[in-house]
């Protein structure tokens, strides 16, 4: 039994995100089904994010464990020749058999990009969000700032977050200038549902004006969702990397 | 009456080309239904260039008339905020009424993309054909620099093409790196249908050794379709500008 770790990319529009659901394409189900029928075993993934519908990816990991004696190169090459273009393999490492995608992350890197001219070219429309109206990128700055560290992310997930411990810990927020486009980048030893998204959505709010770029240690400590700002729309999001222990 | 000129960009992954077809979307069709309803009046556009399906434009121009007096900015916007967003109306200007976006067009420049490498991002995929094997760019340049001139394209349109003077004139046809990718650029007074993909066919068929860099005047001379190489694609093809006589 050998056990496989694969770095997947992929372009989120058409899917309904990477969990398997029934009667539903998503990354999960389009990469278990090809993989099974290339290795012509039933395989199950588990994934490191379960990133939602629309949401894309550059470095999502997700391991699987096989007996067949296909070569790594080959097993890459295999699955790509049968994927449709929007989802690819990047690379395929054998890890030790205990690793796991999901429980073994240590972090994850996310990017957000928003759009602040008046004009969204239709080559990057798939991949930003347009901003209608000014945007002041320091105010957003500062206002990012206040995420570093440790904090119960209570307020930026949805009510129906029914896990027990909603602390997690950030170690980059930042807001970064990439010609017309804004793009948010943010590292953390974990992210709950909605969360990098509603983050977003409240450095927005704090940009146009609609709330102070002081006010999110106020709205971490209230630990109430209502507090937040709105949920980004999936499309301007990017999962970037997984870390883990070992250098990667 | 007035005569406005439209720039428009576009990703024709989802269209069936710019022409107005029956019952198939295309550009042309989405750029009029939405006009029309904008100035609550039938519209008809006029485009330089009739881009096949699957071609994608940065720099397409449109012209039409109309008695409806809005502004021109507030045209463009109207029209973007209506349109799906892989069709954007870049530019919109008043042009002299005997302005016509086709039977003016003086030339166009045309970009292919190439990726030779053995893997394709996902993000890159719908505006990029990949290519199987290696590619020997030098070769592909110097069969490039052949097609500099005046020529009759025959051999590099379909045999159903029934124009009478398919003498054209290229200025620019070069091959270009661009990290991963190969450009091919072309600039000329004007273009038959397929005759950019077939010359990107045949300077593949050539950089892939199949014909000789030296090939492209025999091919030219023999005014004869199956001379050439294969029509690529429809993916890695950008529309990316038209010319007209006054500046733009």
């Amino acid at each position: 039994m050998r056990n496989i770790r694969m770095t997947v990319a992929y372009v989120g529009t058409r899917y309904a995100g990477w969990q398997v659901q029934p009667d539903r394409a998503t990354i999960q189900g389009v990469l278990e089904g090809r993989l099974s029928r290339l290795l012509q075993e039933p395989v199950r993934i588990a994934g490191a994010g379960r990133t939602d519908a629309g949401v894309h990816a550059r470095g999502q990991v997700a391991s699987f464990r096989t007996d067949a004696r296909i070569q790594l190169d080959g097993l890459r090459r295999g699955l790509n020749s049968r994927l449709p273009d929007d989802i690819r393999v990047v690379r395929t490492e054998e890890v030790d058999i205990d690793f796991h995608a999901r429980a073994d992350a240590r972090g994850k890197e996310y990017r957000y990009r928003l759009a602040h001219g008046a004009f969204v070219s239709p080559f990057d429309a798939p991949f930003v969000t347009a901003i209608r109206g000014t945007i002041d990128p320091d105010r957003m700055r500062q206002a990012a700032a206040e995420f570093i560290g440790s904090h119960d992310f209570e307020s930026f997930c949805p009510t129906s977050c029914a896990l027990d411990n909603k602390r997690r810990t950030i170690e980059v927020s930042e807001v970064i200038d990439d010609g017309p486009f804004l793009e948010y980048h943010v590292r953390g030893n974990g992210f709950l549902r909605h969360m990098v998204r509603t983050i977003v959505g409240t450095l927005i709010d704090v940009g146009q004006g609609r709330r102070p770029p002081g006010a999110i240690p106020d709205i971490l400590a209230s630990r109430d969702r209502r507090a937040a700002g709105p949920c980004a729309p999936a499309r301007g999001l990017v999962l970037e990397r997984v870390f883990y222990e070992e250098a990667t």
